[in-house]
């Protein structure tokens, strides 16, 4: 039974791709470049703001950034999930990680 | 009170960028550089994999896989947050449309 | 003058972007989220192909692809340009190191 | 015989490929993933930078820019050729389409 909001979000996933038959579609490999797909859509309605802008999108765009974030989230579960990966458990190891690595005051680098 | 896990790592995500002084850095625009950037590195994870070999990587690129992910999650809740988006709801929004939208049977559309 | 095709397309497309008044709009850090997103809309194209698949298109997927890739071009050569680096230099120059890299019969990798 | 300076680098690429025998990984499919690990690559080089920034990037960056726009540039040329596409014939029959497209003064838009 799931006990959170994501798992049970998985769940729902899980069962929409079984009911579509889509399992053989959905390889990791074949997630990860949906995954990359939507976040170019994400991306695309943020490309002519001036960073200020992009802070405080008007309502119908910010509407459309919603649905390709839905969208990215949906294939990065779903990829998690066929990887048997805890995307929260994850990003918490992650973040252990960055609290060692960052020394209060840098600016962020990831290289 | 964070009344889930998802809603705690934002918490968590928000807190460490505060303190590190990131938020200047961390508009949406920003941010959904960083989300691409984070998202190529994952695909390129998967790139020269059959969809097979993707689907049971070797211990040694799982453990790199699962990073990638953990990044681009980070990345895209840091996004969400700043601009109000729940990215549960979103996605299950999303899916109320989806299924609506696809056909038991049908092959998954891109569009 | 252009000496070459390449360099002749540079100039058409510095001159549609003045003509239309864009240039403050394509700062590398624009074309840079640009190229993004259309090489997300390229590969969305071929996310759900097997790989057999992708190598033979049907005649009106290549059409959308050839669209695509035009448009990952563009934005290539338009964000090369505003920064005085020559693409088909640069591309030699990694090659040279590509060749010192690479022994024959290995696999590709890119870490 | 290679008539300009594309033609030439493309036939370059084709040769390292042949000696490395990398043809079985080079399907369009894991050709378009790996542009977009490339293009991830470079817009992580410009997610921090403001717009300003990133019209004249300190040498150091602007060296590795200039090498992850040559990797860019690399992995479309080879998919254009997997797929016998003339990237600069396809820009230019794009480029018309836009010139008809976008009255002058117009502000960029991205569908």
């Amino acid at each position: 039974m799931p006990d959170d909001r994501l798992q049970a979000l998985v769940q729902r996933l899980r069962e929409f791709s079984a009911a579509k038959q889509w399992e053989r579609y959905h390889s990791p490999k074949n997630l990860a470049m949906a995954l990359a797909g939507e976040t170019g859509e994400l991306v695309a309605e943020l490309q002519w703001l001036t960073e200020d802008e992009s802070r405080a999108p008007e309502p119908e765009r910010l509407q459309r950034i919603r649905d390709e974030a839905a969208d990215v989230f949906i294939y990065l579960a779903r990829l998690a999930d066929a990887l048997g990966i805890d995307l929260i458990e994850a990003a918490h190891a992650k973040m252990d990680r960055n609290e060692a690595r960052f020394p209060a005051g840098s600016a962020p680098g990831h290289r």
